[in-house]
């Protein structure tokens, strides 16, 4: 499948496959596995775009599932993966990482020949390891795969119908991935209105740990160091809107982001290297009152982030 | 001054002086020294809310004051501080903090008695030791003021008639503060819809140094540790919403926060010993792999998180 990945060149602005490939898709039975805001806002799209004939859920949580009845995410529910899986010619998996081997495990046995299964995981080489133990020879019919997209409240209830709209979806396709389910996964998404991106497992959990995965881990971080010290209430009271962004992904889902800084521990720890050699040398051109210096790593900063915004609204 | 400092409660909610003591305020002529994004906002606010019959303008950049004068933030525009000093019932001082002692002593000669003068800058105890350096006996007719309002882009063109709407203002009156400059300041600020809080300057600057000065210091570290890494261009172009919020932060005004983290080094220093020590907990239970820990911490950072939010959509 070397032919995916190496065909988007990365540099300069971001690169994905080319709309003109877009062709129509569709599936008789579409099955998410997961009713939260990831699966429920799968389920939205591909029914409006009439990607699926019908969908079916299937969650742990009852609750989940009867509220995405509800919502008209899903047409039926499953009563368990094994049925969910017989039914189906898509599933979308849409837990959290950490629990990918053993709900694949339970899929297995009622997978269709024709099927073919995609993640949504923050983290690709967990969930590829993963699959390969659950899944032995049909490891073929998994599609790794990673949208972009998401909000800091999890949950059905926060679903949307345009989750996926313009955000990039990174497949992570394997020497085993047969060029028909890269076609279909990558029809889909295009139809979604998303942005298809190749990549190995191993490139996107080294960018990801960088541009998704520390940013976390020091939000979180950030808004402790202001539990555990005093005036918590009147620090909180008075935070503007420097804080209100900077802050805003740690509220972000404790389970899921727990599962995605131990399955992604070696990038994210390296990542954390990095940020934690520049955080010093702040520390020192502030201790020192080195203005000069202090001046200069601003700009570079500021410079590269206001490159970044250009780049992006065009 | 006591009165104001104790009179706005900060537990529970953001407080507020009342809005039921807005007086009407009205002033001659109101001088803008710094035509930039604060002092241009602050112009064309205070014009809207005829709350001044006349805006004289005072910058070091001639192209900032044609273009202040362009977009009608000022109505005229002074040839030098004491020049501008000389004509006004107020002066608003919105240049970088370092700048205040100098240009302080230059608007002495030709501060009337009836003055006052605010300043908008984000560090408090640097700015009231250089006001009161600079104007001795006069000192009194200063009271420090930090909006706690702003943009990423700094410049004059960036100024917007609303931005200090719904914005909270922090008033730091002193122990020679007259309650009549109080009045007038609070009446002015509620009448361009902000809310007033009273603070020491010293409160006012380990509050700031956490819920901004912090973030600040730590978005730029963050970028720079993207620049000098590997996979820069790869990092940026598949950086998505998570990232975009966070590091917003880190596209502010070079020299405005060199001159800030150096003002309030001190403070932002304890802070990031505070955010370090939380840094490496995290650090440790992610190289631990220990699951348990790890969903407390986030948890707990997520919870607090959620609950600010909550609180400031009400």
């Amino acid at each position: 499948m070397t032919s995916y990945l190496s065909s988007p060149s990365l540099s300069g602005s971001p690169n994905s496959a080319t709309h003109s490939s877009t062709t129509a898709v569709h599936f008789q039975k579409v099955g998410i596995v997961g009713c939260g805001l990831m699966g429920g806002s799968f389920a939205l799209a591909i029914k409006k775009a009439n990607i699926a004939s019908h969908v079916v859920g299937f969650s742990q949580s009852i609750t989940s599932v009867n509220k995405a009845l509800q919502l008209g995410a899903i047409d039926s529910a499953a009563n368990s993966l094994l049925e969910l899986a017989k039914q189906c010619d898509l599933i979308l998996l849409a837990v959290p990482v950490a629990a990918t081997q053993k709900t694949l495990e339970a899929i297995l046995p009622g997978l269709q020949k024709h099927a073919f299964i995609m993640d949504v995981g923050s983290t690709k080489l967990d969930v590829c390891e993963a699959a390969e133990l659950a899944l032995g020879d049909s490891y073929s019919q998994f599609l790794p795969c990673h949208p972009i997209a998401g909000r800091e409240r999890a949950g059905i209830e926060h679903s949307c119908v345009d989750l996926y709209e313009n955000c990039k979806v990174i497949l992570c396709p394997h020497s085993s991935t047969p060029e028909s389910i890269v076609l279909k996964a990558q029809s889909l998404w295009q139809t979604l209105g998303s942005q298809i991106v190749f990549m190995q497992a191993q490139e996107h959990d080294e960018i990801y740990a960088t541009v998704s995965h520390l940013p976390h881990l020091l939000a979180f971080a950030y808004i402790n160091s202001i539990l555990n010290a005093p005036k918590t209430e009147k620090n909180f009271a008075l935070a503007g809107t420097g804080f209100r962004d900077f802050s805003r992904i740690a509220g972000s889902d404790p389970t899921m982001w727990r599962d995605i800084l131990i399955a992604n521990q070696k990038q994210v720890l390296q990542s954390l290297d990095a940020f934690s050699i520049e955080l010093e040398k702040l520390k020192q051109m502030v201790a020192k009152a080195d203005g000069t210096q202090l001046s200069q790593a601003i700009s570079q900063a500021s410079n590269a982030r206001g490159k970044w915004q250009l780049n992006r609204s065009h």
